[in-house]
């Protein structure tokens, strides 16, 4: 069976180009990037190279980028590395309620630490207000981190507003951008961020590379102590071929990204057309100011794992919005955020497409979708309504 | 010219297997481990597999071996990790003088929170004593962590008779093994610790793959937050083909070690044998007890960057035990600890051989090593001795 992957979001395969540049940093040039003889030496250009490259994708000086294994350790780092860099002048941090699990969980070992964070509400399209940020910084606010673009809605935030209003009262801003670099175009100067993140497999690179720009003057504390690499910033022997994958990623993103985002939108745009013609379908997030690639519903009486089994068993892979479906068990906090009740949100699909979607698999899809949505709907207890369902049964239905 | 790769604690090469092992999940099962469709639920076998493998390799069970990117960030994970799910009961630390730097730095920065830290001397060999572990446990003392064995030295420390002094006391004993694990057998059950730090990239698997074993029933906070991968106690979106190289890497470890230890011990003997008939060499580290493969000197009068830039002028790969040489500017503590004045520890050099090493490597090694020292003494303006030079010549020299 052909499979049609429109999980893009989740993660992407590997460019056949980006695995070739790899290849040779797993085998003649193993050296340790520290050392002084010629395969090191190669390791260490091949580094220094990448990261022209990856900085050159956001329009940031190379030495601004600092590689970590993940978004999520960026993620971790960025927040944890302001705390602490800076909570001399203060201890309070902004962020959203719509953050990545990385941004929310770091937050609340924060706030364990003596740290208070301000959770900003966002409106029913998934979009944070500017003028809430700035009612929500104080005097000791030191940091401020605003997800760039939901992978669970799409929705893009106005952060160029948002950091305006940061650097007018001297607070650091942070964006999560991990969704969004290599869907949109990103322009770190443009956007007026202090620091961002942004990771390779979102992009057709390696797992097991990402980055954090920091501006520079920028004072930032480790996450990961050790030796002196990253300019002593964040240890750790690097992961050369990853490294090396993530730059070529990011030089194949920054020449092809007008090229897949007019490849993608119009099909994704098919897609939701047709999807919201089934009953009782919501689109969430934001209707055009989201990911071109993006479409994610609310499909009302079924479970979004039960959507994603059936689905995966007509060859189409896909997500849940909701963390319920990745074994969390819990109603995802982004779709609470924008005013879906508890019991609807089970219903979050995503559908992310990439490079290899077609109009075929896109009519395939228009065609199979509707079908497994009135199947589930036959079978399901609660196809009727969802009486008798309280906004705990996520939770308690282990 | 041929090269001889002598610095095989630094890093190895990939084996070929290792990468065979790997490639299917750089193409074909490129999915999310968290996915339900086929090529996340491939991603999400495979890593448990990998894990399997990796746990026989310590003999641990699968369950209590968190994957990470880097010995760095385990050994960053297991001070900070069990310095805050522990601080209620006691906020004191004990390492030794001769830790790596993330576990130097990393207490270092536990200082700067609140913690106390205990830096426990060693020997001229490079031993811990026991006894002195056994005084320095107070009544607030939460971790012991003592390097299994020096990457500069080679020495192996009794961590068996630590291990039972810090259960004696109901205090959690961490040891750095990431010199350790591949060179010779460790079993973290008849070690008897609590936490075990190792990393693939050290038995020819790949980098950006390492882990931390952590006893059953241990309770860790984690140092990256985030989704719920590795029991929610390391998120981040899992490198999933490092992960395999890694499982692959220990597996055949586990099967090949004794066949190793054999190959490298003899040729390693014999390079010692020879090194130390030069005149003003000696042997640093312990003189049995230390890693099969591993040969340290300090060479009087020499900067060990110099013989390090001469070795590879002659094909002889090989590192600088000192800190200086990998561009810290500072002489290295393990050195200094072991005894040896500051101006003499410039001249440490390591040598470490691999699986790939012969015996003509080693009678070339022999052949060119004296010449390259006869080379450097002659034109070094210090040959007759270090006067004037002060320990501080070496930070000073930017």
């Amino acid at each position: 069976m052909k499979t049609i992957y429109l999980d893009h979001v989740a993660t992407n395969p590997l460019h056949p180009e980006v695995l070739d540049a790899m290849l040779p940093y797993f085998k003649e040039h193993y050296g340790n990037p520290l050392s002084v003889y010629e395969s090191g030496v190669k390791a260490r250009e091949a580094i220094e190279d990448a990261r022209e490259r990856t900085a050159s994708l956001v329009n940031a000086k190379a030495k601004e980028i600092i590689f970590t294994a993940s978004g999520a350790e960026a993620n971790n780092f960025a927040l944890k590395g302001i705390a602490y860099a800076s909570q001399s002048k203060g201890k309070h941090i902004i962020i959203s309620k719509i953050e990545h699990h990385s941004i929310l969980n770091t937050a609340r070992f924060l706030e364990k630490s003596g740290f208070a964070v301000t959770y900003l509400p966002v409106d029913k399209n998934g979009i944070v207000n500017p003028a809430d940020v700035e009612k929500a910084i104080i005097k000791e606010t030191i940091l401020i981190s605003i997800i760039h673009a939901s992978p669970e809605i799409g929705t893009i935030q106005p952060i160029a507003e948002i950091a305006r209003i940061a650097k007018q009262k001297g607070v650091i801003f942070h964006t999560d951008a991990v969704a969004s670099v290599g869907n949109i175009p990103v322009d770190v100067q443009s956007l007026g961020v202090d620091m961002l993140t942004f990771a390779a497999h979102q992009f057709y690179g390696p797992k097991g590379a990402a980055a954090l720009y920091v501006k520079e003057g920028i004072r930032i504390v480790p996450l990961i102590y050790g030796g002196i690499q990253e300019g002593g910033r964040r240890a750790g022997t690097e992961n050369v071929p990853a490294i090396v994958g993530m730059g070529k990623a990011a030089e194949l993103t920054k020449s092809d990204l007008q090229k897949r985002i007019d490849h993608v939108k119009p099909l994704r745009d098919k897609l939701i057309e047709n999807t919201l013609k089934i009953d009782k379908v919501i689109l969430t997030g934001h209707p055009e100011n989201r990911l071109p690639n993006h479409a994610s519903f609310v499909v009302e009486y079924i479970e979004g794992e039960a959507m994603m089994l059936l689905l995966a068993a007509k060859g189409i892979y896909a997500a849940s919005g909701s963390a319920c479906s990745s074994k969390a068990l819990k109603a995802s906090p982004v779709i609470i955020s924008i005013g879906i009740p508890a019991h609807l949100a089970q219903g979050s699909v995503v559908f992310t497409l990439g490079e290899e979607t077609t109009d075929d698999d896109i009519n395939y899809f228009n065609e199979t979708f509707p079908q497994v949505i009135k199947r589930l709907r036959e079978i399901s207890p609660f196809a009727k309504g969802w009486e008798g369902l309280e906004d705990s049964t996520c939770t308690a239905r282990k």
